[in-house]
């Protein structure tokens, strides 16, 4: 029950701390026969990238990925896949003073209770710089997904009180703006919310909306593993995560069951339709065949350099301000690591309902030579 | 993965039908040594029973728990321990009308699409009964955390519309209202708001709040197996739950950092203490010393005698009033699922974490005759 | 990692001791759409009942599986499917002696200095009795198999010194003798072993051999869930096992390799075919499409009433004399143990196999409604 | 269910192909504290370094390992530890023909079928160099049972019919000859029969033994994670073993009850003994106090300078001789594998023992602070 080995099927293993040589991923459970390069891989990367524009960090990371096995003449091999991006920039800064002091808001003083002592550079395994590894895993579940006709996108849907309005939405022009909104009226209000957090020192939360598109009926396990159950292991698991709702989400405490229920119907093209879609997709853990839609709360970025009370290891009531660059919002960057979560959790459950009827068995197995 | 069994060291495996020979539960890595017996699992599960007001179902299901293996002498043995409650009231009743058609918010058309039919009679394997199972086991864990000084518990914070207010906040009251809520003022106008949507053939949906005591710093494993992530999955795998928050949750997204983050200091008596607990008690995925605070969203209860538009499963438009009596809140009985899930997931976490520093080992080690 | 949960996709809970209320399995990850009745189930757990013959125990134990859920209509449902075999046969014996002695050869010291207590009535949950959970799961793998047109044989290869002789093999005859034996003059030999031992208040081991028919080639997962690798835990999990060999075994340790090799070549039905077996059917984990072929030692008996020098657990010297009847010999009824095992490994891996390339993947998905 | 993972607790997870860029493994799980460093990992991996002596391959492989995360100020930190070994020697060969054909004794036609294609450069994934990365875990896993006082030391038994006299056994010897064999004279006329073979284009197979010294009573779990089924499927995952007993091993199936168990006794120091060890340190799954005692079959190296017959991927018959330099024999390097896979089996089971009363559960929490 280590803690970074994830997925029951597929199943991911990462390591690295911010400041080590490296981090990375083995996928152990991919499928043999996919397509898989280090610049498609890349592509998600970059999304998360550090010092695209004045709201992230400047670090110059490169986050370059190696594919160090499982692949071979541009296919995987249905053996472990290693991918590893070495730090580039790990200047030996003066850590002096939070190798003592827990900061506010961070894991410093959990990892040191638990542990007794701590990799106090940058934050060490809890780094945010950790889900590189994981957009890397994710980038080759999005490529099974793909084979598949499934489709994974998440946005920004607010930053602070700024929330996108569907008027105005338009998926094409999340890329246009810094924080990955599909609204850029919102976006340009968001700039100064940011703007103003920054002057004063300060950083600002916000909500990424999440959709996958293209999940037949009966993808989830019942009971635990559920898909939704599923999902909000893997978007808690982010650092940074507060909540995670699904479809109407905590609105359908307000509602009747006679609003909340998606009735369904059979539309004049034969297809099985639902009027509404509160269940956001799922319905007693399993796909109803709709698209699956939830949000993922953000907490504002911890490191602010403010002045802030706490207290050193050896028990001292100290003050802190951090020093640094640090970004004033982590919701822009981490929209890739959500889809990265989902796709994940999707194909272990995808590979998982394959077992699901002797039907399925049967055939697959006459079919081997 | 197949979706039944939930732990990694503390293992729960569940399995039965609502209207099958029985519901039961095999727990496998319990400790040795540990005083149980039925009469103290029935305490929890009487909190779940079904008939206790007119807010639940009238079914006579007395859910009676039987030991059936690994307690010997009043302890635990350290084997498995099997809890069965046999089905008391599985009336062969006309299911004619459900066997073919889907229910809205129900499993139903995911259950079919998954494995090709299903045991449609009461709900089958997706049925709310099923959760006696997980009580079942929830409390032993609960047991296990008791010998460790901690308290998980509880409570309905809103129905509807209707929130509890602080201010009439009374722990000891939560038994006294059919609603578990902590506050009688809020149960009052809650009753209000059920026996209406009653009168109306509606249902109503709610929120639970859960708060763990004495729970040290340091619970959680970095990474995948966090402390919330593992909470968020259990919570979401109870049925009818949409969504789930720590702390300040979703407000998080509009705080600013400055706000949001717990200050540290040591007070006059040499404890570390918060100003505040935004973070609901975990950072970083581990626990942070603090109290545990996270909130669930129930949707209301999807069985109504309403009229609605849904299909049958050979492809007709079709009307279904769903008959029968159905609980118009799930909120109330759910409330000790919400525990038992909690308690599970905890003790897990715990064990886990008695393998994090080598030290602990050598100690164990060491002792062994 | 609490011990008495088996399997990855295809998983089996047990649980049970053998003096308490009944044993048990649970089965979780089992496909919808295979028909199995406690019929079925019932026939492989009559041939490992006591009482059979002189040289099995007479305990009047019926081991009458009842199933509890999971299947419904004649077929299993794809939900956890929950065995029970109720104890019958609960005589409150006298345990006053062995509850404090330690009996040589069994795992009473072991459990006591795990747990600190065990559960000493007629062994508890270390009781050959335990193997009747194993049967009944086994049962319904080995009904999986048969709808993929794998078999799944075991027999007595040696009881004592007395080996079978290939030239009198008679696979169809093993069932004619109480050492499940397929050649009557061994058999007829191993009853006079058997009979002296028992004059002795002795007993005796033996090794059973198991072949598979029908497994193609490619099953098994490379490094350490190989094929054999996961079958020899299966077995050696299996009490009074102590060591497996696959093909030609230890004998391989004397050979060339251009003897152990087993050479291929395409037939004139262009057919692929070996010119020996003695890899057992399995190469680098993986099946080679051959026969998969192992043999089991299993000790003898430790229950024997000669007198024995142990402890107590007051830290005496003693001496034992175990009462009441004993089997001089566990291989006969341990057969069907062994090919429960070996079902319910190849199942998982089997399923397993369904997710080792995408376009397995793309086809079945492609077919959901 | 991929099978580069090992472990439940103390996890392993290994990549890498024998002509790629490196190979790996990461450890999730291991206690933080312990001291390790890449020279206390290098000496074991130095002991299965190829090109030693004549009887081994030549490959210039360096095997020198790196470590890239978990450990910080020379101690383990409890977050995972990423171990890399870059491949050194990867010259572009001519695969052309192996490529194409299945080498007989080699998983090249299993791999085929499993995965549709293979990587076919030196064996990729299934080649012995996968070992390595075991090797490099077990040291660290041999480092925490250093801690506890355990100590696993394996040795070449046999080598072909060559089997060592324990009359001469001096483990000190066991690095002074080619073989790791205990007994200078046994392995003198080894050399000879490994010099035969190598004259004839052929090579030979063997056993390593494995002892145990320093595991206390009560280790393992009942029923399927027994120690001697854990240690099992550990050791037959390594390629070439196809076969493994415990103490008396397959002899037991020969002798009586009364001989094989092991009777007890407390002797003059108040110790508790046995009086033999046929056990090999292992009842009903759990360590009984004693050394543990297992050995296993190495089948002779597949890869032979013969001329072979076999068939082409295209269905062809074909003659193959197999050329470049090969082990004549694989158990001197496998010496070393065999203890990883040990020590890695054993920490996994220490560690699920913590969980197995509540009184040790209680002493760690309550001291936590």
């Amino acid at each position: 029950m280590a803690g970074s080995i994830y997925g029951s099927i597929f199943k991911i293993s990462t390591w690295g701390e911010s400041h080590g040589k490296g981090i990375g991923v083995v996928i152990d459970g991919c499928p043999a026969g996919i397509e898989i390069s280090e610049e498609y891989i890349q592509k998600d990367l970059d999304r998360r990238k550090p010092g695209i524009n004045k709201y992230t960090t400047q670090r110059n990371e490169g986050d370059l990925v190696e594919i160090l096995s499982g692949v071979f003449e541009g296919k995987t091999t249905g053996t472990p896949i290693s991918l590893i991006i070495f730090n580039k920039d790990q200047k030996s800064k003066d850590y002096s003073e939070i190798s003592k002091i827990f900061r506010p808001g961070h894991a410093d003083f959990g990892f040191e209770s638990k542990y007794g002592f701590r990799d106090y550079r940058g934050g060490g395994r809890s780094s945010g710089r950790e889900t590189a590894a994981r957009v890397a895993a994710g980038a080759v579940a999005r490529k099974i997904l793909e084979y598949l006709g499934i489709e994974v996108i998440a946005y920004t849907r607010a930053i602070g009180n700024i929330e996108i309005d569907y008027d105005n939405f338009n998926i094409n022009e999340r890329f246009d703006n810094p924080f990955v909104m599909p609204d850029l009226k919102a976006a340009s209000e968001a700039e100064k919310i940011l703007d103003d957090a920054m002057l004063e020192k300060d950083s600002v939360g916000g909500i990424v909306q999440c959709e996958i598109f293209g999940v037949k009926a009966g993808i989830g396990e019942p009971v635990f593993d559920k898909l939704d159950s599923s999902l909000a292991k893997a978007v808690l698991s982010i650092g940074a995560v507060k909540g995670i709702e699904f479809g109407l989400g905590f609105e359908a405490s307000k509602v009747r069951g006679s609003v909340n229920n998606d009735q369904m119907f059979i539309d004049k093209d034969n297809k099985i339709k639902k009027v509404s879609n509160n269940s956001g997709g799922v319905l007693g853990g399993l796909s109803d065949g709709s698209d699956i839609v939830f949000r993922a709360v953000f907490k504002p970025t911890p490191s602010i350099a403010r002045p802030q009370k706490t207290i050193s290891n050896s028990g001292q009531n100290v003050e802190i301000q951090i020093k640094g660059r640090h970004d004033p919002i982590v919701v822009a960057r981490a929209v890739v690591v959500v889809e990265a979560m989902a796709a994940i959790t999707l194909v272990d459950l995808i590979l998982s309902n394959m077992c699901s009827r002797i039907e399925y068995i049967k055939n697959y197995y006459a079919k081997l030579s």
